[in-house]
C-alpha cells in the first residue's frame, strides 16, 4: 500500500525531526501518515471435534480453505473482532475458549491473534466472501488446499493443545510462530 | 489521525463497492486507505524483585511512569519491537518469558500485547523519550504517577501471576482487560 500513497501527492517519505525512521510526510500541511502492522483476528472453532473451515470466495488464494480470519476493525475488541468474521464468513456464533496463538508475518508487517472458540450451533453457511463452509473432523482437513502457512499452524497448534495431557482445559499459553520462523518467507503462489 | 487525512485532499469517505463501512477514499485515483488498529508492544521487565519503570520525557501524560512500550514498527515481530522498545526508552536489553497480556482500548484502536521479561542486566538509562528511569520494588511503584490505566492493569496482571502458585515459572494464559472494561472511557488527564 505504500506504493500507492506514494502516488497520490503530496506525500513524501522522510525522517521526522525527533524520530529515527522514514515516515510518510504530507509536504503540504506536514502531517505524518505513520504506518504500522496491521492485526489479523480469526478463530479455530469447533463443533464436537469437528471444525469450521472456510473456502475463500476472494483473493488472495480464492477456492483454498482458510479459518475464519480477518483484519481487525477500529473501535472493536479483539475479541469482538474475532467473532465478527466468523459471522461475516461462516454465519457463525462464537464462544471463545483463549488465545490459541499469536502469529507474526513479519514480511507483511502483519500480527495474527488466533482465538480457540467453540460454534454455539452448527447453523453455518457460507458468507459474502466463502463459496462453501464446512465442519470438518482431523482426517478430513485438506492440507495440501489451505490458503495460508498459518491456518497451517494455527490447525497444529490446535492439535498440540487438544493432545496435552489437560486437553484444552485449564489455562495455556498462546503458541507463536514455528522455532525460527519469522514470516519472512512468500509462501508458493502468494 | 483520521481528521488530519481528511483535512489533506483528495481522500473522502465512503463506502466502497463490496464493502460495508465508511472507508477513506482518493477521489482521484480509487486508492482505499484502510484504518485500521495499532499495535502497542511492551513489556513487564524484572530485575530479580525489582520491575523497570520509565519517567516519560514526551507528551502524553509527560512525567509520568509507565513500563517500556509503544508502537510496533513495520517489518518487525511483537517480540523484537518489545524489546526494541525497551533498549529505546530504558537502554535495557530483555529477554522475553511469554506473553503476559492482551489488551484492547477500543476507544482508541489499540491492541497492547505486553510481554514477561528479564532484564539481562541492570545497567538501564534513560533514552531519548524517557526523564528517567527506575529499578522499582513492589511497594515503591508510584500507583499515582503511572501514566496510563494499561500500565496498572499489566503491573497488576504480574502480581496476580507472581502470586499464583506455580508463580513465574510454567505456562500461564495471558490477561486481558479487567473483566466488562473495553477500554472506553477516556481516563482523566487524557
Amino acid at each position: 500500500m505504500a506504493e500507492d500513497i506514494n502516488a497520490a501527492p503530496p506525500f513524501r517519505r522522510r525522517v521526522p525531526e525527533g524520530d529515527d525512521r522514514e515516515r510518510l510526510v504530507c509536504d503540504s500541511c506536514g502531517f505524518i501518515h505513520y504506518e504500522n502492522p496491521k492485526i489479523v483476528v480469526g478463530s479455530v472453532a469447533r463443533w464436537g471435534d469437528r471444525l469450521l473451515l472456510c473456502r475463500r470466495a476472494i483473493e488472495p488464494r480464492r477456492g483454498y480453505w482458510t479459518i475464519p480470519a480477518g483484519y481487525m476493525e477500529l473501535a472493536e475488541t479483539s475479541e469482538e473482532g474475532a467473532r465478527r468474521e466468523a459471522w461475516e464468513e461462516a454465519r457463525a456464533d462464537l464462544a471463545l475458549d483463549g488465545l490459541l496463538a499469536v502469529y507474526n508475518i513479519a514480511r507483511i508487517s502483519q500480527v495474527q491473534l488466533i482465538y480457540l472458540a467453540r460454534l454455539t450451533s452448527d447453523a453455518v453457511a457460507a458468507g459474502p466472501e466463502s463459496a462453501e463452509v464446512a465442519l470438518v473432523g482431523w482426517d478430513d482437513i485438506p492440507w495440501d488446499e489451505l490458503a495460508f502457512p498459518s491456518v497451517v499452524w494455527a490447525l497444529r497448534d490446535y492439535r498440540r493443545l487438544l493432545d496435552r495431557p489437560g486437553g484444552l482445559t485449564g489455562d495455556f499459553a498462546p503458541f507463536g510462530n514455528p522455532p525460527g520462523d519469522r514470516g519472512d518467507r512468500r509462501p508458493a503462489g502468494l
